[in-house]
């Protein structure tokens, strides 16, 4: 089935104790829509670039099966650039540089031949364009999916709270599970924010693993323990991509089938951060994928 | 097969945003054989107390069918004694009175009936007096696990190391493992941790579940998401007893079962954390106990 997805396409400069980055591509989008990329042929990308942003980059996407004609190149303009420095454990990091550049008026496009996409990925963005998008599809998807972030939390509580009675699934991480209900049990915050609107909650815990929460359902995906952590940048929006890749490429929304998903992206999460930026993510194989499944199967399998 | 547990039997006093107790019953051997007798109903306790602890928290072990013919009571002189104060999300503790009185001198004594005990669970306490014990069987257990903490090896590193290569698993939590390894990596952690002696590593996580490491094989436990975590004290102990009383009720020491057992141990800690110090304990039922095993195969279990 149709996916689309909509978020920053953005440049990076990353540092962690490992090394450091130039400008490398970069954004939500870029990372939902490559791993998506590895469960479905039929992905369709709605972002916003500058004239600085090289086509080579842009041949990237397409090198990976994915539409592009949703992403808007504004002449005269910049990208959005984002830097960030990582702590010694990689569990938090400080924001360097955020220049919004051309995200600042984004109004985004769907082009025709998007339109009838079955399934809808919001990747972490003003809630305000979040919905534009919703809007501006003339049949509503199957599945609509978001992601979002504590800053909306602080400064477009109302805007975010509007755009969560529109989605399907909620993906955020577990402080902003806690921000966002004030609770600090994760069990009483999924029901609150479920209360909220999506039928469906996904709280991200990082190397912690993962939790999906539906009506009294409760699911939990844990992360590999890899030998190294290299570069967590993107690792949420590629669990994003790979979740609803899945779900996509599979037309079944069932809570069985979402766990699933929630594996398979917990698997390409776990690609992600082995290299810098997007790097990991550029060559999989079908093959290095199903093994790395098979390492969560053996991780996590147990009979009583 | 029959269990033997060394470790403190204590007066605890907690603190928590919910409340705060009296002195009440505590220690590691406590918490590890209540939650083993749930298994079998042959566990074995050596330990040792002043005349000021109470004859009815020692009926509360032989109602659990627990031998008390090793602990000790030592007429004039005063049980251990451990007062701790939890903050707001009960993720750390202060410890505020640590006062070791009967501890500082303890001879364990095996009485005879103990010796040809299949199972042995060394709970926390000084490498020295864990050693002692194992010198003091006459035949080795099927299995001998240990548990330690970070003060042990800030103080008494070499009997620690000594110990380690006496026993078969070792159990400690994921700060723990960094410091002993010098890793940040929880798999590279075990591998350095697993070429010290222990065939097999236990990685406690508290309420990020548990790793399982031994050879190549990993395995994970997820923590239960409660709606209330209410004290945490003696969690890692429950979490023990339940592992090695499984252990011992099956006779079966194989990766596939410790697997088991440690799913086990993380559900008998869940019931744990839902009252102060030992009181989920006292009043299980079997039923309850099959029931959040069931509650952790449908949050863990998924088909790909």
């Amino acid at each position: 089935m149709s996916l689309l997805a909509i978020g920053t396409v953005a440049f990076d400069a990353i540092e962690t104790p490992y090394g450091q980055t130039d400008k490398i591509i970069g954004g939500a989008a870029t990372y939902i829509t490559l791993a998506a990329s590895y469960f479905t042929r039929n992905v369709n990308l709605v972002a916003v670039v500058g004239d600085d942003f090289p086509q080579s980059f842009i041949q990237l996407f397409k090198d990976h099966g994915i539409n592009t004609d949703g992403l808007q190149v504004k002449p005269g303009e910049k990208s959005f650039f984002w830097s960030g420095r990582y702590d010694q454990d990689l569990n938090s990091r400080e924001t360097l540089v955020t220049d919004l550049n051309v995200l600042a008026d984004f109004d985004p496009i769907i082009p025709n031949a998007y339109q009838n996409c079955e399934y809808l990925m919001l990747g972490n963005l003003t809630p305000q364009v979040q919905k534009i998008v919703i809007e501006r599809l003339k049949k509503r998807p199957k599945l609509i999916a978001m992601d979002t972030m504590n800053f909306w939390m602080d400064v477009a509580m109302d805007g975010l709270r509007e755009v969560m009675t529109m989605v399907d699934v909620l993906s955020i991480n577990d402080e902003e599970a806690r921000q966002l209900s004030g609770e600090y049990s994760l069990r009483k915050a999924a029901r609150k924010i479920l209360a909220m609107g999506p039928k469906t909650l996904c709280i991200k815990k990082g190397e912690h693993g993962a939790l999906l929460f539906q009506g009294d359902d409760v699911f939990f995906a844990p992360a590999l323990p890899l030998e190294e952590v290299f570069d967590p940048t993107g690792a949420g929006d590629t669990f994003a991509g790979g979740f609803i890749g899945y779900l996509a490429s599979t037309d079944d929304v069932s809570f069985e089938n979402m766990k699933r998903a929630l594996i398979y992206g917990s698997a390409m999460a776990s690609f992600c951060v082995e290299k810098f930026g997007t790097e990991r993510l550029l060559n999989l194989t079908q093959a290095e994928i199903k093994g790395r499944v098979q390492e969560f199967v053996r991780l996590a399998q147990f009979s009583v």
